[in-house]
């Protein structure tokens, strides 16, 4: 299976990274679903002129924010180190 | 890609300020997944006159705001400063 | 844009109150997003004779609640006051 | 408005009290969506016979009771007493 | 109405024993909503061939799981008791 | 049924097997709903190649994994033992 989690890690160093990361294993998970690059591109082209399906993509990626947010401790006071 | 989280912080001074926020971040989803200014102005007609589509919108709200209160410590008590 | 949460606050005396903004702020993000009155009372009529519609409004309220009810440390104990 | 939470209160004496209570609170947001009986039993009728919705009406429950089983600590040791 | 929670406890001995608990609660929900065994035998032919309901379906056992993970603190040192 | 949480365990050493694991138990209920084999192949091509159900699957996974991620302690500081 391609990889899940870049870095194998949740923690980042600012909120915007964790934003970022969020939408990042949201799509490492389709990958992992569709492996075919070209099948991923033409469904590129349909969702992203979808209402409900980019509305949906934004609540995968409140889902997948939530958690980092919570591993990161909201980005409160420095970054949460692996330790924390 | 396009900035996701407005001034790189979940904190906000105000409880509005954090609606605000969620309904920014969720909407900074799409403008990443769809650059297209006029791509999204099209769109935004459909789902402005579509009753499920805005109760999904409310539904990606709620799930942003659910974040960013925890981070927040729900305003109790004056705004959670970074150090909290 | 149109205010988001009534009185700036999530903290409410009872349980019913919680509940009743919960309800509040999921529309008043549809009214952020179509700020048409006279649209919005055409949804109306659309979404409160479709069960799927009417179980999704339910879905947002309950998502909305979970955070409220956070918020107020679920009104164990008297009212969460903003300094708890 | 109609009444939204039954008893003013998320505590409840046991999980299947729990249970019932979020599957009450999710039908008083639709009542309070739609207050018309007639119409709520019409859709009764629709929904009751449809997998998509009733799957969606589980979503609801399980969102809910997520709720209402932290207000209760999740029964683990007796119930949690309003001043918990 | 039916019975909603199996012995009256989110409380489980291991891991895959909440999990089957999470399936049950969800289907006891239907059940509740449609009593006529009949019926749902008959969407369980539509659900059980329907690749979106079979993912909605995952998406309420996860939604159930994670209350249930939760009330048993994720199965860490030990099955939580009802005294934990 | 068939088996629904691998190895009866939340814990795993690194976020990318807590991340598989996400994707697996979601796949095992699909599998605990439908045990035929050749019904869930069938279903792969359609959902495979549908970006709605692609979308839905990342929520699924979105979902399980806050709970995986939770009982880990969002693998800061060593993985989480049973006994943490």
């Amino acid at each position: 299976m391609s990889i899940l989690v870049p870095d194998n890690t949740l923690i980042t160093a600012t909120v915007e990274e964790g934003r970022q990361l969020a939408m990042k294993m949201a799509r490492l998970v389709v990958k992992a679903t569709q492996p075919d690059a070209e099948v991923r591109e033409q469904l590129r082209a349909v969702y992203a002129k979808d209402a409900s399906l980019l509305i949906q993509i934004s609540l995968v990626t409140a889902t997948e924010f939530a958690t980092i947010a919570a591993a990161n401790n909201y980005w409160r006071g420095g970054p949460a180190t692996a330790q924390d």
